[in-house]
Formats: structure tokens, C-alpha cells, sequence
């Protein structure tokens, strides 16, 4: 295992979007920007703020201009948004926002089911948004389904590298890919990483991973190995996915921040600060979140002697 | 990334006493019987069925010989069970168990709160107890505490060499290097497991890992990649660390396996009994277990084409 010490890696906060959406209550706008400016202080790279899809599609994020207007901009921080069509696109830029995340599955049905659109609809729409924008925000594009799909099954390497190109040929010079679903393995991503990273060596790249399937954090380990240094990642664990009821969310970011931190990588995280806020999240959300370490606290955490042994 | 696909792989399964332990009611006799009986079933190398201690110090093993007598013997399993002594190795051996695990720490003041012994007591006691046995069982020796302590804090990796040493030098030929308490890291493990491996290369050894800080699965990639080959885990995530209480149990068998299989590894394991087994386990305990894949369903699974984008 090729650990680089003191590499630096970029972490990539989603939770307010992706675990946002799904919650089954809505969260009061004015606790959003508060959990913002409060992630926005402790080295996070981005935040992806909100989404500016349709309210009724997603009435979670409904008051995504009040929540990405109102939010301190701290700097050294990206603050990004997703966006669907070039009405998002227009909604999006007049609130100022620092990047737009695109975003089309790499699986037929899922695009299907997800954008109600073909993958040659959307990759048209990709076109029209990245013509509108016109270099007034940057641009990242995430390739959902990029692991296998809840429908179609796996989905070939070659189409995933296919998509890429694509975007790339547009001028999108940023991609996540994603395993939207929780179905990526190790080995996978390994071997999908390192063909994308041989590929395209300036691309960056970022690897979003949900916790499914408990493979989220061996997923990122795989991924860091073949050279990723950006990880998407949700505090608390929030998000996850409406095909596996009762499973795991995204990758958490407390844990993952814990796990790179202890193997001697530079996050730029300040760890105690993100756990102080993780622990705000039940309350929040009004229920248990799936992060770990949070609960037991970090691997450093000791304790007292037990009475009984101190004079054995 | 090495995948060295259809690599031969032990899983030891350890939930019957690691999890079982720690529960906080009694699981009867017969359900525990039934259980083993049906893991026996799964392709599992090993079980650790019980221990042989004090019926005052864990009562929820109280019926060790009961289980050890009364299980089926299948073909290909070993059954094994943690002494602490002379006195629990006799009991084993009248139920013809057929593996003796032993157990001390890593750590001073861990064996002291665990075991009310210094560490050179418990050195003594392995020795004892080797000579009892005298070649009727196979002796494993585990080392717990062996990547921290929750008192001592850091082990140093000359420590765990050393005690190792100290093992083989006893004619024990077979180790578990335990993260009693999910401190470990996967870099940490990478190195430990390859001083380990590279100074002992015929050692049969066993790496324990537990998900308390969600490292249990990037771990044992990590102890993977260094060439280790037996792991052991526990039906559901069942186990668990009294210092880190809401936090995950030991590694989750089925979640370990489903990801080995993914990865191309020969598990030896069948995961559809194996899921269906930890499928009896929230009724069986009283509660909800930390496994995932259960819930979630294999990587592999399918769901229906939504009605809506059939036609588009």
C-alpha cells in the first residue's frame, strides 16, 4: 500500500445537497446556512450548497437561492451547486455561485429514470449549459451510475471513458465519478480510476462513493491508491439511496476525514471542529445519522485506568 | 491495486462469542446451537463457538460445553473457543474442541482491565497451557490491542513483533493480530501485516478487525494487500467495544464477503445462505444489527424499470 504522507487531498462536502434531498422533513432554510458557515470554517475544498433543480422535483431544496445567497463565502472554499438545464444554469449564476456540477448517468435506464432524458439528451443539454456559461463559473461534471446501475446491471468501462470524452470534448475540464447507487467494489474502482487517470492525467478527478453496500471507505482507499486525490463526502453519513431503504449513505465525511488524517494524509480538515458539527445533525434531521466516529470518537481518544487494575 | 483474482481466502467466523459476549441478554442455548449449526452450512473455514472462561465473568457464555457438545461437526470447519487458562482448556478439551485460541494484550494496562494479569503473567499461562495440551487441539494465539490501547494509547510495532516472537518461541504456530477497540488503520495495518509476513513467513495468520471507527473493511483490504488471507468477523456486525458504546461491532461477515466476492477472491463462502442466516439475527438478539449488505441486498441486485420511462 503506497501511503504518501502529508499528500494533499481535497474534501468535497455534499451533504447539504445530497443528503438534504432526501430527508423526509425539510430543513428550515436558516439552519442550512448555518451548518454552511459553519462547514465553511473548518478546510473543507467545496461545499456543494444546494441543488437548482425543480422545487417540486426536490421541495427539500426549494429555497435554493435563499440558501446560496444568504451563506458566508469563506475563502479558499468552492462553493458549488447542481444544476439540471440552463434555467438551472441562469438561477444558479445569479446567486454568484463558484462552480456548476452537471450531471447524467452513465446507464441508460437510470438517465431515464433520473432526467426523464436519453443520454444524447442530455449530453446536448450538457452542451447548451456549458455554451451559456460561457466561462462565468467553473464546471464539473458527474457521471452517475459510473459503477453499475439498480437497472441495467453493470455498466462497461468502455462506455464510462466513452461519456468522459465527451465531456472533455465539450471543455469540461473536472468529472466526478459516481457510485451513486453503492455498488462499486474495490477492484473496480481501482481499475476504473487508474484507466481514466491514465487516460487523462490533468483531469480532475473526484470520486463520489455511497456507503451502501459498507464499501464506501474501501472504495476510497482503492481510489487514493490509483492516484485520486478528491473525494465527495457527506458529514454525518447523511444521503443515500431510494432503492436500499435502511443502508448507509454517502461515505461520511467525519470518518473519512478520521481514516485519511490517521494514515497520515493532508485533508486540510480540522477534525475535531467537523465532528463538533457532525454531532448537530440528529437534531438537525431529527433522527440517527450512520457516522461512526462521531459516536466512539477519534482512534487518539483515551481512557481512565480502571480503579481496580491501578495497583496490580 | 493487486486483486489476485480467485485468491483462496479463510473466514473465521467470531460472532457467536465476540458478538454473543457483549449482547445485553442471554441468547439460549438452543438458538445458539441452531445458529452454529446453520453457519457450519455456509462454507466458513472457521467458528469460534465459545469460551471457556468464568460463567461470572461472561454470562452469556456460561453454556459453553452445553454448545460445544451438542453442535453438529461438519467436515471442513474448524470449531474453536477462547481459553483463558489451564482450568477453561480442560473443560474444551472434554468437549473435543478442536482449536484452543488464547488470548493476552498488547498493552500493559488492557491486560491488567481484561485479564488481571501482567503481561509476563499471561506469557506464563500460554506456556502452561501449551504444555497441557500437548498436541490434543491446534493452538491459535491472538494478540489483542496489538494497533492501540484505549488506556496505553500507541503499541509500538516492536512490541507486537516481540510478543509474537515470544509465541513461536512456545512452538505456536498460528497468530491473530487484533484492533480490539477500532483504532487501526489501513496504513498502519499495511505495515504491521508486512513486518509480520516478511519476518514469519509461514505464520498462519489471522487479522481481527473491528468497524468501531469504519475501518474495519478498509483494513482488511489493507492486511489484504500485505498478503494476509484469514480474517475473522461476526454474523450481522454483531461484537462491539465496551468504550465505544452506539458505535459498530466487529467486521460484518457477510459485508466482508460480499465484497471479497465482488473483488474476485475465493471466499469459499455461499453469501445467499450466509445473508439469509444474518437475516434471523435482529430476532435472535432483540435488536438492529450494523450490517449492511442484508439490508441493502448484494451489489448484483435488479430493480424493475419505473413504468414511467418504459416508453421514452
Amino acid at each position: 500500500m503506497s501511503t504518501s504522507p502529508r499528500k494533499k487531498l481535497y474534501i468535497q462536502e455534499v451533504s447539504v445537497r445530497d443528503g438534504f434531498q432526501i430527508e423526509p422533513r425539510f430543513v428550515p432554510t436558516e439552519q442550512k446556512i448555518e451548518l454552511i458557515n459553519a462547514l465553511s470554517h473548518t478546510g473543507l475544498a467545496k461545499i456543494e450548497v444546494t441543488s437548482f433543480t425543480s422545487p417540486k422535483a426536490i421541495p427539500n431544496l426549494a429555497d435554493a437561492e435563499a440558501v446560496m445567497s444568504q451563506i458566508d463565502r469563506v475563502e479558499g472554499v468552492l462553493y458549488a451547486a447542481l444544476v439540471p438545464n440552463v434555467r438551472g444554469c441562469e438561477r444558479a449564476l445569479a446567486c454568484n455561485v463558484d462552480e456548476i456540477n452537471l450531471f447524467m448517468s452513465a446507464s441508460h435506464t437510470h438517465n431515464l429514470a433520473n432526467l426523464r432524458m436519453t443520454q444524447a439528451q442530455s449530453l446536448e443539454q450538457f452542451r447548451q449549459v456549458v455554451d451559456y456559461i460561457d466561462g462565468r463559473a467553473a464546471i464539473n461534471a458527474s457521471l452517475s451510475t459510473a459503477f453499475g446501475c439498480p437497472f441495467d446491471g453493470e455498466v462497461p468501462e468502455a462506455t464510462v471513458l466513452d461519456l468522459v470524452q465527451r465531456y472533455i470534448d465539450m471543455g469540461i475540464q473536472a468529472v466526478s465519478l459516481c457510485d451513486t447507487t453503492g455498488v462499486a467494489n474495490p477492484a473496480q474502482v481501482a481499475r476504473l480510476c487508474n484507466a481514466v487517470k491514465q487516460r487523462w492525467p490533468d483531469l480532475v478527478l473526484t470520486a463520489h462513493f455511497h456507503d451502501t453496500r459498507a464499501m464506501g471507505l474501501p472504495n476510497v482507499l482503492a481510489a487514493l491508491q490509483a492516484g485520486v486525490d478528491r473525494f465527495d463526502a457527506s458529514l454525518g453519513g447523511l444521503g443515500g439511496c431510494p432503492f436500499a431503504p435502511g443502508a448507509s449513505g454517502n461515505v461520511c465525511t467525519e470518518d473519512m476525514v478520521h481514516m485519511l488524517d490517521a494514515m497520515g494524509y493532508d485533508t486540510g480538515v480540522d477534525l475535531p471542529r467537523l465532528l463538533e458539527i457532525s454531532r448537530l445533525l440528529p437534531e438537525i434531521v431529527g433522527h440517527d445519522v450512520p457516522g461512526q466516529v462521531a459516536k466512539a470518537g477519534p482512534y487518539t481518544r483515551r481512557y481512565p485506568v480502571p480503579d481496580a487494575v491501578r495497583n496490580i
